[in-house]
């Protein structure tokens, strides 16, 4: 039986990207089914409304929707697939930083909204996403320091790397200045080849809602 | 050596109570350290900022924050604390429901903040708050149906309950019309003995800060 993983647009939606990232990390073969988005779903997406709930991971007889339950639920069945850093401070690390991506950054998440269509080089970032973009450097030139890169947590990805991947393509459809350490590293998500495979497959989507240009 | 959880106001934040339910839950002892919230971190904590990184839980070598993050590493450490709900299939909602909050409810959250010092019999939800109750009323509605109550995973509490309790309380500070089964839900999170124990610590506290009346 194989598992389906749902999903909406794959040029706007960060979670379903990072879903199927994740998916992808845990080695589990799934099966895509696209939501379509209509009107009112894009205006959800757009309000970060906790009732789109896609992604969905239906696997056996489980259902399990939200991006960080996946994760949890994935490195529960494939203990073995480093999902996580195996060193516990490193894990805990991590953990902390996917949660802040999860609950946080909510002036980035809606001032510049994933977009894999689009660029804007000379977009006027809102100052109140500063902060945002601020901390996340800070997370991101941290863990590579202190664990040497390409990656967050070293030489392979991780859920981190799935969870801040939608920032790496926000970072360069805004063409938002950032420094030496973040480029490299938004310049490591951007060559990844399972973000090429989504990124590729986006581009090829029909247009299917009207762009979403400039912040809001 | 004891563990140290810091957390900020016990009145104001939803996310303190949270971590704190969940060190409960899994039986960890730990020693409170209350930052005191200046005006910015005031604003940092109203705005919902990520850069208020509490709670925090300092064990051993690990330091680990978010809510999500500490529950997940307790989880680890206490495989048979029960935190999440035994059986695979109810743990994957568990998990799925505890993302949507951690992640979600945003207009709930700002337009309703925790306040556990004070009641407004006759507050006006803001419209957009209400697809947020109603969802909530959903998940709490089939998780008493599924598993029969009174806590969501059914006889004892897990980190859902932890997840969802602060809405209780804000359901309570601005009297939210709820149907019958989510307000005896909300009766028996009101009532349990480790939200008392939060409850009275934070009436005892001084305040610290100006009334939140209203919403914004």
């Amino acid at each position: 039986m194989t598992a389906t993983l749902t999903i909406s647009s794959r040029n706007y939606s960060s979670w379903s990207l990072r879903g199927w990232l994740i998916c992808q990390l845990a080695g589990l073969e799934v099966r895509e089914e696209i939501v379509p988005i209509d009107t009112e779903t894009r205006a959800e997406l757009l309000l970060l409304s906790s009732s789109v709930r896609v992604p969905r991971l239906t696997h056996e007889d489980v259902s399990v929707w939200d991006v960080l339950a996946i994760a949890n639920y994935l490195n529960e069945l494939y203990p073995d697939a480093g999902l996580y850093p195996e060193d516990r401070v490193a894990r805990a690390r991590c953990r902390s930083i996917c949660g802040e991506m999860h609950s946080g950054f909510f002036n980035l998440r809606s001032a510049l909204p994933m977009n894999l269509k689009s660029r804007h080089e000379s977009f006027k970032v809102f100052s109140g996403a500063r902060p945002d973009i601020q901390r996340i450097e800070q997370i991101w030139g941290d863990c590579l320091t202190r664990y040497g890169g390409p990656f967050l947590f070293g030489a392979a990805p991780t859920i981190a790397d799935a969870m801040f991947a939608p920032v790496a393509t926000r970072f360069v459809t805004y063409n938002v200045a950032i420094g030496e350490a973040a480029a490299a590293y938004r310049d490591t998500i951007m060559a990844w080849p399972l973000m090429r495979r989504w990124i590729d497959a986006a581009l090829a989507e029909p247009e299917e809602m009207a762009e979403l240009d400039g912040g809001f």
